[in-house]
């Protein structure tokens, strides 16, 4: 349940998209924005805003399992994406050119596929994408062969910990045993993951790891790239030497206080909220199933390999804009796909990836769940459904019969 | 006039390392935090948080003179002058490889000068550093004589609108003159000048603008760069293809409509606030003159090459640090130089470009007003600056007669 925009009540289904804000972390950003101190200050009000700081960097870290110097407080997941795959490989490949290799996969979110194929385009890497199964888990079998063959010539792996659009929860922990054998560090988008699954930065062996606070109940604008201290990485934006001279710019001591006022309670509530979100997801699931007998679910069956608030299905033969708009016309608010392409509907490459046709892509529809999601967003959403489906099909008809003859 | 902290009146005049939020973008964030939806979604809540972008888009781009098709948002100033730097470098460099200098000058902020130097170390560019007069105005004979020997090399011109410690506004218009001749693009990192100064991003004739919201009333972790259409700029962040393909990451809808707010009475109230903060800067230039007859102004003397809210000294034979601890212990804030260096002392690198020695260099303080800045302000710094004068002479007594024997 949400907020009512103009009279009806909102059935918010996009939380992978962004989340609301938690009351805690709201409250906490509001008291600390009637503040003022640059936290680079020395002054009074300085010193107090670099103390808000550096709380925050405690609070999130512990949050994370990192120590508090491992943290690079970042604009959100993009730019620490960014600074992982650049930084890294910038850094790895000045150290030994033999290093070209940018290991990742078909399913990651374009802030991890783009930098890759930057990188390969302008600045003399060769990207890896390594192939995903039809449940869209990546194929260690492809990784460990890529690692036998050129592990002397790879920069580093990047793997996502948990795929926004169909929730498949990757095996991170065979990718980094793969990858330690050669000492070959590895970056994971945790983007999704952390607040929704366990995210132990240290126990997870990673080398870099990207959290974005908007996706687990903090502010947009507010990320933070996890860095263990033995790596070198070239910055993105060079200045007034912020964060180990490696994320320079103004220290967002509102904004990190909030973060990380989010992450403590997100992961203090995980337990209980994967259980609460879990049994909504597999009830949902089984209703659409029930529903639309021919809509099938993409990703792994609900369980570890999934995150528990999210339900991802093709509806086949449906236009998924169509089928969005008309849920939302009914309040229901979801998404075809991922949010983070700027509006442009195009074909998810992370269904094509899973195998499956241009057509199935264009025909999916992702339902995730969150912190504010109760029973009556589910009971909205299948009492619409099949109206959705049906029309979205009229659309797609008529488009096919125009486009495929 | 400011908050209290325990207990004592503080007054603060840092506002050039940080303002406080104006009470209107303080109001206009907090309203938007309690909303949901990421503007690239399609739904109800994603399009409402896109208009909520675009009308912030519409009021910034008016208040800095520009077209709202011109606003590329980012997280700050320092990312906007990177993105302008080592986007324009690498866009014109691979267009026309000669084109491999990057002129700059000598006292830039960090974030303009340390991207200049990163793309000479790593990236086949040439940084070119003009020198400025005493008053810290960069030299334009030497600009002219780098243009007519090198203007087929040269990738872009930087130049900052106004310096963030003495203040000295730069002679842009004749730089942009000297530029267009050859179709060079000049960037100008306007952070210290936009609410300020008057600013308009048409008229100038720049290529590309960085503004900062933090530095006008707007919140930390917003800002822009303002960029003609008709430029390749390469993006430093890939990923959801948001803000013209140039900046990725998810649309900060509620940090841009505060930053917009406050940008728009910036400008509004500019004259006003101009006229109120000169007279209060010319008493207390006037007032440190005559209570410190040594004392001696850096930069130009008030008026239209100096921004109004800019005081900055050097106190002969005093320690900057011991006396601004003495002001703060007196409940003055203020920045021995910029704040801006991770609260790293050295020698400013302006103030030694100006012509200074390091002792001198050693030696200032720089006191910045802003829209909270009051009378009672002004005296009480006037109050107590004998006594830390007197204090920091002791202290930088003691360090000479160590370090120098």
């Amino acid at each position: 349940m949400v907020p009512r925009l103009s009279g009806m009540t909102r059935h918010y289904l996009d939380h992978a998209a962004t989340t609301p804000m938690l009351a805690s972390a709201r409250e906490a950003y509001v008291e600390e924005l009637a503040r003022v101190g640059n936290p680079s200050a020395l002054h009074t009000s300085g010193r107090l805003a670099r103390s808000v700081v550096e709380d925050a960097r405690e609070r999130m870290a512990a949050a994370l399992g990192a120590h508090p110097t491992e943290l690079i407080w970042t604009s959100g997941g993009t730019e620490a994406d960014n600074l992982a795959l650049k930084g890294l490989f910038w850094a790895r490949h000045t150290a030994d050119a033999r290093r070209t290799r940018v290991v990742t996969t078909a399913i990651e979110h374009h802030a991890g596929l783009d930098p890759a194929h930057w990188l390969e385009a302008e600045h003399g890497a060769q990207a890896v994408v390594l192939p995903v199964d039809a449940e869209g888990l990546v194929s260690l079998a492809a990784l460990r062969e890529e690692v036998a063959a050129h592990f002397d010539q790879i920069a580093l792996i990047s793997v996502m910990w948990a795929n926004n659009e169909v929730g498949a929860i990757q095996p991170l922990r065979e990718i980094v045993n793969i990858a330690t054998e050669h000492n070959i560090p590895v970056h994971a988008d945790a983007v999704q993951a952390v607040g929704h699954v366990p995210v132990d930065f240290r126990a997870s062996g990673l080398a870099t790891m990207a959290v974005s606070a908007h996706k687990f109940g903090g502010p947009v604008g507010v990320g933070a790239l996890v860095a263990r201290r033995d790596l070198a990485i070239t910055p993105l934006t060079h200045g007034g030497g912020q964060e180990r001279k490696i994320r320079s710019g103004t220290l967002n001591a509102a904004g990190f206080h909030a973060a990380s006022v989010a992450a403590q309670e997100a992961v203090e509530t995980l337990d209980a909220e994967a259980e609460r979100l879990g049994a909504l997801q597999r009830q949902l699931i089984d209703r659409i199933r029930h529903t639309i007998p021919d809509a099938r679910l993409s990703g792994p069956e609900p369980g570890p390999a999934r995150l528990p608030g999210n339900v991802h299905f093709i509806f086949p033969g449906c236009a998924a804009e169509a089928m969005m708009f008309v849920l939302d016309s009914h309040g229901v608010e979801a998404s075809n796909g991922s949010a983070c392409s700027a509006g442009v509907a195009q074909a998810s490459h992370v269904l094509i990836a899973m195998g499956r046709s241009e057509r199935d892509a264009a025909s999916t529809m992702r339902f995730s769940l969150g912190h504010t999601t109760t029973q009556d967003d589910i009971d909205a959403l299948v009492a619409v459904l099949p109206e959705a489906v049906e029309r979205a099909r009229r659309v797609a008809g008529t488009f096919d019969s125009q486009v495929f003859g």
